[in-house]
């Protein structure tokens, strides 16, 4: 069987294009082989050739004739990541209108030209893929879409802009000023020069529009949502907020009443109960609760930004949109080849399976005993990391607890068979794993 | 364009079977809207017909002979929900080897007799969906095999087994020994009779083997695995961890190096940092974290098993086996579907959006300013629920923080402007939603 050629376009060579570039070229021979195709890759638009990228792209690739890719009768994908809605706007619609396959992670575009992209799609029979555009790297589209299809969602509840979520994070769990805190985001790259999109809610705003579409199939009117950002929360809020057993966050909040039938859409500040999951969403990553009305609550949680995650969202509409022009089962689906593949996989080793360990001993007494066990651990070259000790004196016995560093299992095993054949050791000793990443 | 009828078979009527009748029936008009397609239910097998049920199935639909249905050259998909590896492995390889599509959550039959399972499947060209088996309605497996199909995973933790995730979350919390929160567990109905599938480990280690299968294509055999349950851990555990900063927890952790190509597999009770989202899940909910080569580190969480979070996951497969039958786009991405759906939906009137509220006040003093400030609330109907008042002697100003009872945005509103309007008032009121699921 053949494979087919699909020509890729690369509108865009920014942060977010250069992850893409990246992970395209370094997985383009699995893609391939996976999907059933070949990719040619068409070009890449950019505003200026020249220019100083942290990937190198074959010049002859590069182009500053976007809209002639764009128009390239061997282009069937175009992957726009140029962002904004003017130049992006002209080329997706034309794209779609020539019957092309888009791939975006425009937020902005769909949120404020959704309509029109999607009549354009439908004129030209062009297909759009946005898993990019909402949730940074968390697959949410695919899973209000796809996954939990059998759902319909009275409560989606959000943290979808990481910068704010970073600022937030840093005032409430270091005291920092929303000033200290922005300027902090700004060193580290999370917020732009002009951080107005993303600290004035319009970034959440957009994604909150999206997520309300997908669920609904309702562009939400900004004029009848709320939009607020995050300037005018004070650390005294913050302060307020744990005092009540919360925890401050901005939300996007898109809700349905399932027998009404209205839907609203708002993005703004709020105080999360401190035990709830999305509470513990800290720091740029974004987290997405679904409220479904067969499923219950699901959360998804994971980097919301960034060239990686948004890549890793673009190639993963890549491979959907490759599947639907070469047709056939889905590629996640086909297990056959998942399975040969996984012929060649060897399994661990006991020495490389490694962790820190806990373990807890039940000691005749403790007096001078402690040396023989630090032999044994020494012996094994396990380190020991703390250790609490508490005597019982009414029973003669005491309990020694400790953590060790990272060791191997092999090593452990050997450590905990010797320990239990101690005589001043009552009761064989319990042993668990701590999880480090 | 006519549409195709796709016989359906369902095997099994316990409380899986039963969510998933349910749902279907509820669902099947927007179902075939949506796919295209018509469903015929060909029947429901069962062990006997006579038997109480919270379902209503059409007596003419029952069958005590499963064989027969999968037989029916008419049922094109076969849900398979008898669990187990006799019966449920007879039917399931002989419909596979017939070509027809199935849909499974047996996590057992995967585990122990995949190979088999994926070879009856390849010889007679049958086709094999999964996503109930692991993970309950989180859709753990679109997510790894599709969603970031752009990624290599060098690590998937997780909490899979709702049953030991309730035992330790009521032992952890709140000082149950394990015997108690067995039993509370089985009254419940979180634990069978027998409960040592699950609190021994071995569900845990069903579903971390497919994981295992799904991210890398290799059944990781039982005798290269640990698989430790959790009845050996104390309460005197669950505190020492606390104390060391750790919230114990029953893992499943697939490891892949990706450079030496090996993996491990294996389920036991860790300690994970009490600041991991992990350590968030509680009682029966399911959670599992990936870490993939592109996106990061994401995490899935939600409801891990129960009659409609697993019929969630089956009827989303079953939306993907109709649509690989009937061809053509995925229905997921058919947006133009979506928003002609979404033209009747009206946006909430601002009465219908309701939630606490928090709202911060600074004063100039707050001696006998609060009665004209509870009075606001009174005639608007909006009810004060917590009250924290600061004096600021120095400035002869004070601050006033309280929460509300749900109150609608229109009623707010009001009093925000009201109580702005005071000559008591200095500042701009803060005012904060509390979000209420």
């Amino acid at each position: 069987m053949s494979r087919p050629t699909v020509g890729v376009a690369l509108l865009g060579l920014g942060t977010v294009g250069q992850g893409v570039w990246k992970h395209l070229t370094a997985q383009r021979g699995d893609l391939e082989a996976r999907l059933g195709v070949r990719l040619d890759i068409r070009g890449v638009a950019v505003r200026r050739r020249a220019r100083a990228r942290g990937v190198k792209v074959p010049s002859r690739l590069l182009t500053t004739d976007a809209r002639r890719l764009v128009d390239d009768p061997r282009s069937g994908v175009i992957i726009e990541l140029i962002g904004g809605v003017t130049v992006a706007r002209t080329l997706v619609l034309r794209a779609l209108r020539a019957g092309k396959t888009v791939i975006t992670a425009n937020k902005a575009l769909l949120c404020e030209h959704g309509p029109e992209v999607l009549a354009a799609a439908k004129a030209g029979g062009g297909r759009l893929f946005l898993e990019g555009s909402v949730g940074g790297g968390i697959p949410i589209v695919k899973t209000l879409r796809e996954g939990l299809v059998a759902n319909r969602f009275d409560l989606i509840v959000g943290i979808v802009n990481g910068t704010s979520n970073y600022i937030l994070t840093r005032m409430g769990e270091d005291g920092l000023s929303f000033d200290a805190a922005l300027e902090e985001a700004r060193r580290k790259g999370y917020a732009e020069a002009d951080p107005s999109l993303d600290v004035d809610g319009v970034d959440a705003w957009h994604k909150a529009a999206i997520l309300g579409f997908l669920a609904h199939g309702k562009w939400a009117p900004r004029s009848r949502a709320l939009v607020e950002g995050i300037r005018k929360v004070s650390p005294a809020d913050i302060g307020f907020a744990r005092k009540f057993g919360y925890t401050l966050k901005h939300l996007a909040v898109v809700r349905r009443d399932l027998r009404a039938g209205w839907m609203s859409v708002g993005v703004y500040p709020a105080l999360v109960p401190s035990g709830d999951i999305l509470a513990k969403v800290s720091g740029v990553n974004n987290g997405i609760t679904l409220r479904g009305d067969v499923v219950g609550v699901t959360t998804l949680a994971g980097p919301g930004a960034g060239a990686d995650a948004t890549a890793s969202a673009v190639l993963g509409d890549l491979a959907d949109a490759l599947l639907e022009i070469r047709g056939g089962a889905r590629p996640g689906a086909d297990l056959h080849a998942l399975a040969k593949a996984g012929r060649s996989v060897p399994m661990a080793p006991e020495e490389a399976i490694v962790s820190p360990f806990y373990l807890r001993l039940t000691l005749k007494d403790t007096h001078g005993v402690l040396a023989g066990i630090y032999r044994t651990f020494a012996r094994h070259k396990v380190s020991i990391a703390r250790v609490v000790q508490y005597e019982h004196p009414d029973t003669g016995t005491g309990t020694l607890t400790l953590s060790t560093y990272p060791g191997n299992e092999r090593d452990m095993a050997r450590v905990v068979a010797e320990l239990a054949r101690l005589r001043t050791v009552l009761e064989p000793p319990t042993l668990l794993r701590i999880f480090a990443p």
